[in-house]
Formats: C-alpha cells, structure tokens, sequence
C-alpha cells in the first residue's frame, strides 16, 4: 500500500525504471539467476509493500526492515547490496535496483507514479467558476468549481485551479502550476512555473503597517499605511496549507526560485527568500528581513524583521533569531525542557544569572 | 445571557434536567421550601445569569460570585450546598443542582441547549452546491451553500456540511458529523463519526517532503517526494479552524478516537496521535512522531519529527519537545520572562554558561 | 514604483497635498527657486522612486539614500531640510515637503492614493452570491462572487465583501467595512465599522472547552462544552489573514476599538484586548486572558490563560507570559541562539543550574 495502479495498468519494473527520469543518476539491477522482472503496481515501505510494490532503503535506522520485506523490488545503495552478496547462498528474494542516491531515484520513481495518475488534461472550466471576460487563459487549462479568476489575471498554460480558488485582478500564475482547493490570490501576486500551492494558503495580504496617528481616535491610535507591493513568486516553488505571504509595502516581497514552505508559514511584508531555501512549518518571518540561497529554516523558528540571513545557513527548529547572520552554519536557541520540577528549580536560577556571576567573580578575587 | 431558548420553548428546571442525559452522574435538586422550579431559557456564568438561567459553580476562583448571584439555579459540588446550608436561615435566592462533578453536569445541560437549537434535520442540498453524481450522500444529510464534493466521495448520515466545504474524490466523512464553512478535505481523508470539523481546517495537503536533486535547477535544488499516504481521522474527533493535517508519505497520519485538536495547530505527516489526546492551539508536531494516549500538549508547544511520547504525557505550553519521553509526568521548558532590562542581563550570561561552569569547578579545585 | 495614477489623472504635488487629509499634520513646501510643482503618479522609495513620484524620510538608517534619490519630492524632518539646507549651493534636485512627522504625513498620502484608485462604489451583489431573503444589506453594499450571506446577517452601508466570503446567521458587519476574499464569519459574530478583515480569516469558531467525561468513550475521554458566547468586535479593527478568533463559552470575546492584529494569530474564548494594542503575527492568547490597551504584542509571543495585563505594556517577539503584567513597560524571555556546538554546552549547563547554584554557595560558605 498504497497501490497507485492496477494491474493492466502497471508496468514491469524494467519498463518503469526506463521510463522514470533518471537524469543524474546511475543504478543497475540485481535479481537472483532467472528472476523475471516483477509488475509495479505501486510503492510501499519495507514493512508494508507487497510482491507488486517497489521500496527502497535509504535511512539506515530501517536496515532491519530489510530480510523480513515482502517487497517485490527494493531500491538500495551499493553498499546494502555487496552486504547482501556476502551474505552468500541465500539471495533475498526481492529484485535490487543498486544506485547511489536510493531516496533521489524512489523520489523520481515515485513522480512519474504522480503523472501517471493524474487526470487527463484538456482545456476545462467548471460552469460554476466565474472567470472575468479579460481574464487571460492559457492552453489545456482547468478551472474547478466555485473558484473566481478576477478582470486581467492569467493562467499559465496546462495549470489546475482546484475548487474554489480566488485568483485576483492581474495576477499571474505561471504554467504547469498546480493549485488544490482554496488558494487565494490578492491582486498585483505573479507565482512562476510549475508551483504547487496548498489549500488556505494565501498571497497578497496587506503587509502589517501602521503610524501612530492620534487623529484615528486618541493617543494610542494607528493610521493604515497602504501597501502598494506586490508578492514575487519564482519558478518551481511549494507553498503549504495556510501559509501567508504578505504583499510588499512598496516594492515586493519576493520568493526566489525553488523555494520550499511548509504549512502554516507567516512571511511579512518586504521579506526575500533566496532560490532553494526550505522553511519548515510554522516558522515566522518579520518584516524586511533577507534569507539567503539554500538555508534551511526548521518548524517553529522565528526570525525578527530587518534582519539578513547569508547563503548556507541552517536554524533549528523552536530558534528565535534577532540578528544578523552572515558565517554558513548551524544555529539553534532552544531552551532544554525537563520534567516540570527540575524545570521550575532551573528557571528559577535563570533569572539570577547576572547575581550569580557576580559572585562568581567575587569568589574568585579572593 | 446568553439567552437561548424563548419562554414559550424553555424548559422546567425539573423537565431540563430529566431530559438531560446523566449517565455516570448522581444528583439531586435542593430549594428553599415552597420555592418553585424556574423555568430556564438559557446559561450563564455567575455574574450574568438572570432568574431564567442556569449557573455553575465549577471553579473556587469564582465563590465569591455566589452570594450576588441572580442565576434562577446553580450547579454546586456537595461542600457548597453544605457551606450555603451552614450560613443558616438566609437561604439563598437560586434554587441548587447539587452534584459531585458541576462542570461535567453543566457540559451535560449545555449539549441539551446546543441540540434544542439546531435547526430541524432532512435531507438537503443547496443549488449551489456542486456534488458529484456518484458521491454517496447518506440519510438526512444537509449540503450548504457554494460546497463542493467530487467523485466518489462519501458523506454519513445526519451529517452537516456549512456553506463552501470542500470533499475531495474519493474521502468519507462519517455520520452525525459538523463541517462548519470552509472546510476542506483532499482526497484520500476518512473521518470518522461524530466530527466537528471547524473553518478553514485542512486534511491530506502534502507532506513536506523534497530530496536534494541538483537536476531540478543547479546546487541545492530540491525534487519533490509525491506523497501517497492519506489522513486517517477516528470518531468523536473535533479539529479546530486553520489547523492542518497533512496526508503520509506512504502510509496514512492517524488521529485516535476521540482526539481534541484546537485552532491553528500544524500535524505534519505520518504523525500518530492516540485516542483521547488533546492538543491546545499553535502546537506544530513534525514529521513521523508518534504521541501516545491522553496526552495534553499546552499551547504553542511544538515537538521535533519521528520522536515518541508514550501514554499520559503532559507538556506545558510553549515547550520544544527534542527528544522521547516514555515516562508518564509533566515536562516543561519555558523561557522565563523578565523585565526587558533584566532579561539582557542574564540572557548575556546564558551565553557563557560554559565557561561559569569551568571557572566554578576551578575554585572548587582550590 | 509603485505608478498608481497615470498621468492624465495624477494631481500636482500642491493639488495632493490639499485632498490629503492633513488633520493635527504641519507642512509646507521648500524647493530650488524656480521649480515647478511635480506632477505625483504614486510613492516610492527613496531608492525606487521616480521623477512622478513622492518618497520620504523617516528612519536615519536611510537618510545615506537622499543624495542620490531620483524621486520628484520627498517628505523630510524640518532636521533633515536644515542639513540639506546647509549644504549651501547645491539644492537637492527634488521638492521637499518639510513635515515633524514625516512617516504620518506619508502614511496619509499613501490613504489618498488607496482610495483613489478604490473602484467606483454602488450597490452590487453578485449574481453567484447565495444572500438570505431577511439577510439586511445596507446603501451601497458590494457583494462579491461566491459569496454567502446566511438568515438574518446585517451588512452595513458602503462595506464591500471580497470573493467567496461567508457571514453566519445573524452576524453583523459595520458600515465601511472592507472583507477581502474568503473571510469567514460564524453565526452570531458582531463587527464595527470601517473594519478591515482580511483573507483566511475565522471569527466565532468554538472555544476549545471540554470537561473529562468517561461517558464519552472510556477513561480519557472528553465531553464538548458547547460555547455559546460570541465574538464582538470594535471599530477601526483590522484583522490579518489566516487569524482566528474565538467566540466565548458563554459571554462574548472581545476586541476593542482600533485593535491591530497581524496575521496568523490565534486569540482564544473570552479573551479581552483593549483599545489599540497592536499584535504582531504568530502570536497565541490562551482563553480569559485580558490585555490592556495601547499593548504590543510582538510577533510569535504567547500568552497563557487567564492572565491580566495591564495598559501600556510591550511584549518582544518571542516571549512567553506566564503571569499577570500591571506595570507598563516592556518584557522579554527570548532564548538566545548561538551556533550549534556553543548551543549545546551552554544548554546543557542550563539542566545543571540548580546544582552550579548549590556550589556557589557551598563555595561563599567556606
């Protein structure tokens, strides 16, 4: 489990490796003498796939998992493989698929899975869409139910709006794009090529910017300052459920290309992310600040506004960031949790860290 | 207030509580003589009910309220009714439903309300609604306004969909179960019965999943793992607005039986949740993790992929959960917070504990 | 850039100047002798905008980019007018509007542009629109695509609904008021006027209440306490995309006048926020917990249940409360992060702090 094809419909695995894009990659098979190259219906784990399901092993933690598996194909390294040679006579009873990168090929092997499965195309919008007259449509594109294209946007050729999809007046999505139920898109929000955006997501909110202004009803009162920007989405982006991204102030936030959101992500107003950056789930990120190319944000972490962030850096998930970084690195700000009594008598000591070090260095001056 | 019922509709004290159901709890009414059961049209808390409401007092914070109270009745533990009956003549106004648990007796005549005041059940689907022609709509089920439900979806019986609910192909959503507006299933989600699903809650987007493929735009650059698995969500489960469930990668998430989860809380794939587990709103669980049952998780909690809590377990809110727990207990790990001043102040020596601790067990060596 | 206007329909700087509403605002004008008054298509910055554009000083970290701004006119301190006065010969080569609060002024102008190009007003619903026939529509009212307003709702005069909004039962929404698209209100849900409630959003979701009832499905289980209360909302409130609000268990949780919230914030059942605090994104407020007025709250902050914090207080980002705040000022408990390896013997000094407290004071013993 899960099957993904049936049986008239599944190649052999021969057929499905030739068919897999496997650019970058090098990988040969192993059977034992006179084994016939099994039918995939489909991909499984080591636990769970079936005689007709292709696995791999490609975290060592599950190399146990290996002898017992009903699979009928696994993809594994060279290493797993010349361990299972030397193991001698008793050859396992699955086909082998040796390549370097085991994880890289199940991925690949498991999009064209994807396409394999994907609904016909075809030009396509459901009577319930309302599209604007001027709304610009490219070829093969399919527009669900209740979902509304506003005056001037335009839809990439061979892209799917899911149901009930908000597309604002002169966005842009880019083609092959894949939107699921419930995107909404501000106006003046232009997404690339080959996006994936997830249900409640949304792009184009104001950015959150207010002036002291007494005038609005007494001290203490706010005065709206519009936000004229944009949101700037590259080629090849993923965007999670109900992740936010807020339009610009004045000039755009940008996502670069490649970049990866989980769900549940807060992006300000005026924030860039650089190409190929990956931002795990509920992370916030302050207005202004700058992310470099190829960081990697873990779930939860925070990061303040005007900062800026190199190329290359990595922050543990639960960190609040509030300064500049510019070394490639690791970086992490997670208080420790304990059990609640040990917590208590700990926190307790932090709030006489200043007091402690002063005495400290009184003990020591003796 | 609020006042939920007009008088003609409300109820006898007497009549309420008979048709409340009471399984598992005992109790027993106490007036002063001649005092006739009020009728009760609505609940409120101490300091606002009227002559037609009922009350409770659950929490000794608010004690002091009784006296002042103009409830038409309370819910009191038997030590009040005893501490009221000690005070002597001056018997108090309300008329007491005395019971051991008065928050649990309270919840009881409170989903008496709720139910008075749903509208009448039947069989219903708005003109608006786009269902597919072999979508299993069960008995008495009600469809609202601007919903979607795509093939081969199935709706239980007695259930309720609120306008603009998204059903992807193919996902079953158990019988007497609540979808406020603007929910949204993909495909491949089960929920059981019973469900109160609240807007904006999504179940089976993607799984975060990408493997490094340099193929896909140079250094850095990452391939995307299709995620096959589903959403698996047991009976009596309550799923508050904007919190997402993502779908596995292969093999489902799994909510338990009778889970409890609140507003804007992110469950990555292939997590696990056992029955009875409540988790308050914010938290973020990574990738894989596993939490046993009757588990509270406080707010803004969020605990690290592929971990595992055993049964029991009870976090503190605001807790970065980075490791197993198999011990039943509270575990906390809050930062405690000070005035600003004060908090740089030790923050500053946070950074040098290393050294506080070398330069101690250097004095102790003296 | 942003170009607002084009040039048929952009006023002199003189012409906005006097539309803008300039109310408790000082300005004039001071440019090289000679000069014409530019004709002003929309804003920028200092480093973007153009010769049809009007940019500002506010914050002296930008004051380097005046020299060589290209900009037609630009707001300035009367400080930041003198210094370029007493550069002597060389006038700047744009007009200066000299103003003490250069950011408000530019923030009223901006609120010029923004109605400006605001589309023409009148009464409109939509024919995709399901409105209820006792639903109460006020002069001028626009109803977007998709949108459904149920039995009984009032929308009140001038106030525009954005694509595929839902306005529950009864619900009101006051005069002026902007809802972008997909913004969800629950029955029994009350706005102010000149509100503006943007994408995501969900006000009158249940409080998350329970009470332990074994009744349920055996030990652990939980019985829904129904939440009866609403959600009531001031004026001049502004509300982010993906937030979610609570309504009440029994009375009413409340937003005060001119509260500014960001998106992606979770405000909890019977919380109170007091007149213009502002609450940056990401922040959790956990159920009854009251907040004064004129408080920032800053962004993925949380706050437990049932606190109090008085008028005038800040919170940094990142911080959790945990108790009751009276005094103004501001608060902070941020973890500091630090690269990983220092991270990590710091953090493990901080499981010992207890104990390195005890050996302090063993030492100052001898």
């Amino acid at each position: 489990m899960p099957i993904l094809l049936d049986p008239d419909h599944a190649p052999s695995l021969d057929d499905l490796l030739a068919a897999t894009d496997t650019t970058g990659l090098e990988w040969r098979l192993s059977a034992a003498p006179g084994r016939t190259s099994p039918r995939i219906q489909g991909l499984g784990t080591l636990s769970s796939a079936g005689a007709a399901e292709l696995s791999f092993l490609a975290n060592p933690r599950y190399q146990n998992q290996l002898p017992g598996t009903q699979a009928g194909a696994v993809i594994v390294s060279p290493d797993v493989e010349q361990a299972l040679a030397a193991e001698g006579a008793t050859a396992p009873g699955f086909v082998r698929v040796v390549c370097k990168n085991p994880y890289l090929l199940y991925a690949r092997v498991a999009q064209w899975f994807e396409r394999a499965r994907r609904p016909a195309a075809g030009a396509y919008v459901h009577p319930s869409a309302v599209v604007a007259a001027d709304a610009v449509i490219g070829a093969d594109v399919r527009i669900g139910p209740q979902c509304v294209v506003e005056a001037g946007a335009r839809i990439g050729a061979n892209s799917v709006l899911g149901p009930a999809c908000v597309i604002g007046a002169g966005s842009v999505i880019g083609p092959d794009s894949l939107l699921h139920a419930r995107v909404t898109l501000y106006a003046g929000v232009t997404v690339g090529a080959r996006a994936v955006l997830h249900s409640g997501c949304v792009l184009g909110a104001d950015g959150f910017g207010f002036a002291p202004d007494p005038a609005q009803g007494g001290r203490g009162a706010w005065g709206k300052i519009p936000q004229f920007g944009g949101v700037s989405v590259g080629d090849d982006v993923e965007i999670g459920a109900n992740t936010t991204i807020d339009r610009g102030a004045l000039e755009d936030t940008v996502i670069g290309n490649g970049v990866k959101l989980d769900n549940q992500i807060m992006v300000a107003h005026n924030v860039r992310i650089g190409a190929f950056t990956a931002v795990a789930a509920c992370v916030g990120i302050a207005g202004s600040t700058t992310i470099g190319e190829r960081c990697t944000i873990g779930g939860a972490s925070m990061l303040s506004g005007h900062l800026t962030l190199g190329d290359d850096v990595h922050i543990s998930g639960g960190t609040a960031i509030t300064s500049n970084i510019s070394r490639p690195g690791r970086y992490t700000g997670v208080y420790p949790y304990a059990e609640h009594g040990e917590w208590q008598r700990n926190a307790a000591v932090i709030q006489q860290l200043g007091q402690i070090r002063r005495r400290l260095r009184d003990l020591e001056k003796k």
